[in-house]
């Protein structure tokens, strides 16, 4: 059989049996019944079960995955003890005498459909929601095998369609050895998933499931983004070693944990982690990470019906500060709006949300959400080195406007006699492009700059990073995006700033000696990243790559500078 | 009574009587039928004079303001004359045997809701034209009077809530002398349209409606954006004079309406106008232009069922060349997607239209509709000097592709021995931040750079110009803006090309001096634009302005810059 090819998602080489993650039939035959009260305890019954499924998975997904991706959980618990979906199910079985799957059927069908069609992305999630939370209670009331990767026992691959959030967060690292999926690209969730929890994975092959059969031995190269299926002997023992090699080369990378980062030549550089909650620290510290560059403080917000209190919001930062020691912790404030929605903040419907309402837009118009988040950092500053971030800053204004709320906050903190650090860096995002083409104003008043590239290559190039039709313009390596990376760090280092960059790119293996060369002062990433980046790092000359740094800013197009950057190797 | 302040939408000075347009009230009383014949008689006769109406106002609209502003009307016939809305409130009136007033207000509503919560700007739009179209049969049912404002007979200033698309395609500028509305801002359909009619107007007041009385005298200062009420006789004496004095300038403009355009030191560049269809040509060769420097060709694809034939095209272009005879023009391709859709092109749905797939994305990926463009454009090209320019260029491959297209269209129509023109010059829009910023390496291989500032300007800032929560960082004058203009300027003239503008920003007396100082060479802008800044320029030291580029280019606000360029006066 020929190899199939994908994109290569998540690196390293797995080797096992597939399993094939298919949801089961649901069908049912429509019966008429004779008594409802039966139908309502089958119901009972049937959501009591999914919910101590659900409980145990939500557990799971905390421990093995981390909190933020356990979220997801909350809200299917949430959607199954809501009374307004669950009453409606039982008086259509009382009102029209029908059997508890039709009601549940009717009920939540009509909901989906609500929901889907209303213009807002959160209700669309929420239509998705019940969606899925309804098929487990189908399969109960079916008494049909609901997929629960959570109990996979024997070392598999799984192969699907796609896979769902509540999917992912199920994977148990012992038994899934690595996955495939006919959709997706390197920036899906499954794909973030799968770096996140260090197994090989491709995506995007279009054709996996068909190709696949239950049981087929099955190769797949994370590396190379290639699918190998019943494999021959010889195939099987030259992955066999390939896989050894990468297991020693994740060694090797080991041995790094506790180095800082020098390239080949001497010039140091600081390689730290982008996290989600104070649980993702762990991470960062097996992974030898020397500091956290981004902060998402969005997970102290989601999955709840109000803000988050100020003292709890205290809670996590001290913890991340704490854990983290002296090392930099930069937090950036409150990103909500765009794809973030929060259904208790009353935010406005957009007909193009990335260009819309959000971030410090919304704050400094809504001053009890932002006020309470400076004062829980300002008080947790005192516990380690804090650094604060502003997103989307558009203008100068706004940066000064965020800023002078912050120093209130300071002022009020000091009078009430609270201790507040006095050294806390404030800086700004870059992922707007005016502030990039305009850094070297900026550069006079912020303390730092870090790079955000999801958003700036999607506002530079106008093209939306989630739209398939235009992904292909979502190009990290286009000359634009690389002179206005080369802007900021100019106008960083003519100030005497700090450049660092927290997108996907910082721990992008060609786009790593770019940014070397352009003189990055620090990237993060994701905490799994690290070590390969720092072996890269120690493999490559600063100077060399400086010396090239006109000759890519004068490059024409993104090919262009990756093969010129595939041929300095 | 205080003088009322608005926005100043459209310049020049009004002194009439205040006329309220206000939709009647359309309430009916419920009542059982006998006949559904009779009712469904009344129906037709009610559908048959809002036909006759809509007949005369589009023609109307066509004569005074022109095609594209007529097109509403076709959509407003075509809702009238659809089977699909009229055949169920018929079934309703016979099935449900009700008044013909409550068949049409239930089948309205349902569409209207329908439509409204759709997730498509092009299906919301279809219930606003349901509920243009239903009021006015609505009235005509109840024996109501509906407001036509093209029925004015005396010298009116209007006063309203805001002008919908069907008022202000009805205005007749020998009656109504100016007009005056709570809300909207200097970039609405209602400011657009009045100062293509050349009638003073203020927009966004607030409480005009409630603040002004039916006969009122009303002042409209069109150029500080104040509204007198009832003025005393010093006032109204005062602004009579005011009056004067603008219809003098008007005339001093007019002496320049054929002289080319030189600073005051005797620079020249060139100042030309937007159009939208071939009957703006008369528009643009009484106020002077020198030229089209944006031919929109969307409204040749708009208010069809049906892509506009090859032949449609060709005679329109060709009208256009002819008209202007050896002055330039520059057409740009088909700009679909976005906030622009058409019925008969299947274009996705999207979270993010203005970061999505429209222009020149859409037309690469759909030869059937962009080659029969291109052959109409080259077919035209020997009647006049056309330019062609691509919307939406990120990458410079998309620009590769697409003359690649039209050079192999124009060997078609050669092997076809079909003449065409052998100096046309092909340049893109610059609209894109990537584009602005590698400008440099595009100028090697386009004839010329046309800045669309209207895009530019909400890519750079990322805020959708359209949603009113972020249009405080819509900011023409923001240094970010102003060195994406120079880079494309400098770029362009170190390759021997020519850089023009053709956003909203190049007729602004702000940016005019700026933009001259940068060096830009050519102004597109409204026809009625061109004279009042001719004027200016001839004023303007080009040599001074060049001087103070540094100091505006590193300036850190717009508000820095807009005080700089007012105290230089």
């Amino acid at each position: 059989m020929a190899n199939i090819q994908g994109i290569a998602a998540s690196s390293g080489i797995a080797i096992a049996k597939a399993y094939h993650l298919e949801v089961p039939e649901l069908t049912f035959e429509k019966v008429t019944i004779d008594n409802p009260n039966e139908e309502i305890e089958r119901l009972d019954k049937a959501l009591e079960i999914s919910k101590q499924e659900l409980e145990k998975i939500k557990e799971h997904a905390r421990k093995e995955i981390g909190e933020e991706h356990a979220e997801i959980f909350s809200a299917h618990l949430l959607v199954l003890g809501d009374p307004e979906l669950i009453n409606p199910i039982k008086d259509k079985i009382t009102s029209d005498n029908v059997m508890a799957e039709t009601a549940l059927e009717e009920t939540a069908n009509m909901f989906i459909d609500m929901f889907k069609n209303m213009d807002n992305e959160y209700m669309r999630e929420r239509a998705a929601d019940i969606q899925d939370v309804t098929k487990r209670v189908m399969a109960h009331l079916l008494g049909v095998t609901f997929p629960n990767p959570a109990l996979i026992d024997e070392e598999v691959i799984i192969i699907a369609n796609d896979l769902t959030p509540s999917d992912t967060a199920q994977l148990n690292r012992q038994f899934v050895k690595g996955f495939a999926t006919d959709i997706g690209g390197r920036t899906s969730h499954s794909a973030i998933m799968a770096r996140s929890l260090e197994i090989p994975a491709i995506v995007g092959t279009k054709a996996i499931t068909t190709s696949v059969k239950k049981g087929d031995m099955v190769i797949v190269d994370g590396n190379e983004g290639v699918i190998l299926v019943n494999p021959s002997n010889e195939e099987l023992s030259y992955y066999r070693k390939k896989q050894e090699e990468f297991e020693q080369q994740k060694e090797e990378w080991a041995k790094l944990k506790d180095e800082p980062t020098f390239s080949q030549d001497g010039v140091q550089v600081e390689l730290v982690a982008n996290i989600g909650t104070p649980d993702d620290i762990t991470g960062v510290i097996n992974n030898g990470g020397e500091g956290v560059g981004l902060y998402r403080t969005e997970f102290l917000y989601m999955g709840k019906n109000e803000l988050p209190t100020e003292d709890e919001q205290y809670d996590a930062y001290k913890s991340v500060l704490e854990q983290m020691k002296d090392k930099p912790v930069v937090v950036r404030t409150l990103d909500v709006g765009g794809d973030k929605e929060l259904n208790y903040l009353d935010l406005p419907k957009e007909l193009n949300p990335f260009l819309g309402f959000r971030a410090i837009r919304f704050c400094l118009e809504n001053e009890h959400v932002f006020r309470p988040q400076l004062r829980a950092l300002l008080r947790a500053s005192i516990y380690g080195n804090l650094k604060i971030m502003f997103p989307m800053i558009a203008t100068l204004e706004e940066f000064r406007q965020a800023k002078s709320i912050l120093m209130e906050e300071k002022d009020n903190l000091r009078s009430e006699g609270v201790e507040v650090s006095d050294s806390i860096e404030v800086g700004i995002m870059v992922e707007i492009p005016s502030t990039a083409v305009t850094a070297k104003q900026f550069a006079k008043e912020v303390d730092f700059f870090s790079i955000g590239t999801n958003d700036l290559i999607q506002y530079t190039m106008a093209a939306d990073r989630m739209n398939e039709r235009v992904s292909y313009l979502y190009q990290p390596y286009h000359p634009a995006i690389l002179n206005l990376v080369n802007n900021v760090i100019e106008a960083a280092h003519s100030e005497n700033k700090w450049a660092g960059m927290c997108g996907e790119m910082a721990g992008d293996s060609i786009a790593i000696p770019i940014l070397l060369g352009l003189g990055l002062d620090e990237f993060s990433m994701s905490a799994t990243s690290i070590l390969p980046a720092r072996t890269q790092i120690r493999s490559l000359s600063k100077e060399k790559l400086a010396a090239a740094k006109d000759k890519i800013l004068s490059m024409s197009t993104a090919d262009e500078v990756v093969e010129y950057i595939n041929s300095m190797e």
